[in-house]
């Protein structure tokens, strides 16, 4: 068993070709992490999810612990025996899902209080309990408990919230290495569990720097950047991104949260980012919107009734290369499971291969051109077809 | 490529196990086919299936006809081109479809007229069109249009309704072989299509006995035995199939259409059937029941959320490989699609597997034993787990 770590293996710019070793196996990065929030990622079996290169999966500790329950999952041995997932899982905090739900959700000094979507039950979350309810389901990767700053939120206010965040963080990594120790009745379900801490501040760059700090003199196995991707424009997310990983470890891995499209995998690559996760690729898919090299295309578009080729027909996906989109529409279009199965399927594959193709690029040197290739043929653009 | 044929490779009793030859490959009897009613077996790939062991599937001609219409399907070179199925494919007529929209179709000696279940758009199906549709679907076995008498039925009404069914095989028959001489503008999708004719009469041995010979009669390349599973006693259902075989060819393939239970396959292998369909593995696992060889399970109930044994230890599905019943139980209380994905799988297996070891028991003589073992283990019993 690996105990966890990060190693650089090569640079180009800001741009890091690296290697994130877990109890549970090797990563290599830049990496995308398909989002499996009730410990399934939709429509997919993780055997085509193996198949198409996925590493490491996500799991939302806000549903798990509604349901089934952390303390069920551990007795079934931990999140990945239950699910049935050998490779490493990354989890949330369960902040974010907390933050979402607006009227049903009070937020303290001491922690988040909040009423279930399922039941109306009322819950507090603690940056203690997010660690204990992470522990028992034994991710590789824990998240701290954060404050998601709205969008837009004036310095003030973001001001106000990176505080907490950061009271948060300190005693969330109190908790962490106390489980670590063995000091509290929580039985961790995987040894050698990693911490992130999470950087805060909004879109303004000196908030930025300032969590940034106070995070890392924390100490932290590896650090994200929250509260982007909720609606600010996108060339404020990528100058944010980039002004706030020079002030994180250049030895610890990056992590930008809840993001996003094709080219902002690309651009925050370009300015030191390792991991991502989003729900896009599968939530869009089941939408009917699927990626190609040219720009996305709505499936359940008529013109796709009698067009026999495959969506994109340079991509190597089990989709691609035995259905046409004539098919595929027909599934969308009659509500077929499969339609959703074999479109996040394509849609997942189209992301990972993004990811493969910057990890090359940067051991080649050659990240600069591929962002430039990329941001030609497929920039963040609205669906046309 | 190979024309259709049917071998009987060894029998005991009336069981017999033979091999299928058709255009897209060749089919171990007895065979269970799976329902892909438009063209995808609900919430399983392709290739899943493949893995299962299929063989040969089902599609339903009145909802390809509807949507996306045979036209269109002919123009994709197909229905198996079109789905991405390069293995048998049986269509069924769409008659039984029809007859099931009650107050939206009337049935006259011309054929069935319908509205459409999606649109209401009005429709005639006629014995030779539901022979053109399925020519242009490309399955490489048609089923001729017949009228599926309802249960209970007195021998009258019985009696006039096989007396249709006879007058449209022949149509069906002179119209098949139209089309494979050539003489129409049907293009077929498949060349060397089959054609099965479909024996009727309800519950009445007598009129079953009409109804095959003058089937026979007429010369199809198989023959089907139609209006059974519809609400009769489950013993008078086996008691009309072993009194209906023996006036079927020896050296012909028999199809038992929509059922069944598994016992049912065991029973009507017993009396001499080849071939099975029906939608229960998939739908009855999109509603959480799974089988196993203790009987069936209902995987949503509470006690389950603590279990860590797969669906059934014996089985080699991926599903009981890699699952346990509290995840399943997860899934299907979640609402999350690979649950019915993973469920559906097991399901099928479960019927692959008792047709696999029937062709096995025939061959060494030991389908009696089999069929006895099996008939303690595994009854028609009511769904009490």
């Amino acid at each position: 068993m690996h105990s966890f770590g990060f190693t650089v293996l090569a640079q180009q710019g800001a741009a890091r070709r690296g290697e994130l070793r877990t109890a549970h196996g090797v990563v290599q990065t830049p990496a995308f992490m398909a989002v499996g929030t009730r410990g399934a990622v939709k429509a997919v079996t993780h055997r085509d999810l193996r198949d198409l290169g996925a590493e490491i999966i996500l799991g939302n500790t806000y549903h798990l612990y509604l349901k089934p329950g952390d303390a069920a999952i551990a007795r079934l041995g931990g999140l990945h025996r239950f699910i049935g997932w050998d490779g490493p899982i990354l989890t949330d905090s369960g902040g974010y899902q907390i933050f979402s739900l607006a009227d049903r959700r009070r937020i303290t000094d001491a922690g988040a209080e909040f009423r279930s979507h399922l039941d109306g039950s009322k819950h507090l979350l603690t940056p203690e309990s997010a660690a204990d309810i992470q522990s028992r389901l034994g991710a590789d990767i824990a998240m701290v408990l954060d404050e998601c700053t709205a969008f837009p939120a004036t310095p003030d206010v973001a001001a106000r919230s990176l505080e907490r965040t950061a009271r948060w963080a300190a005693r969330a990594r109190t908790r962490h290495l106390a489980i670590a120790a063995g000091e509290t009745d929580v039985v961790p379900s995987t040894p050698g569990q990693a911490q992130f801490g999470i950087v805060q501040g909004g879109v303004h760059e000196a908030l930025r720097r300032v969590s940034a700090e106070a995070t890392v003199a924390i100490g932290f196995e590896g650090y994200a950047i929250g509260g982007l991707s909720v609606g600010e424009p996108v060339d404020v997310m990528y100058d944010i991104v980039g002004r706030t990983t020079p002030h994180l470890p250049e030895a610890q891995p990056r992590y930008l949260m809840g993001t996003g499209m094709p080219d902002d995998l690309v651009e925050s690559v370009a300015r030191g980012i390792d991991m991502f996760d989003c729900v896009l690729p599968t939530r869009n898919a089941r939408n009917g919107q699927l990626l190609t090299r040219e720009g996305p295309l709505n499936i359940r578009n008529a013109r796709y009734a009698d067009d026999d080729a495959p969506v994109d027909a340079a991509c190597r996906c089990y989709t691609c290369r035995h259905f046409s989109r004539a098919y595929l529409r027909h599934l969308a279009s009659t509500g077929e499971m499969l339609g959703a199965t074999l479109g996040s399927m394509h849609n997942l594959c189209f992301y990972l291969d993004i990811m493969e193709a910057m990890r090359k690029a940067i051991e080649f040197g050659s990240f600069e051109e591929f962002r430039q290739n990329f941001h030609r043929t497929f920039s963040r653009q609205p669906l046309t077809r």
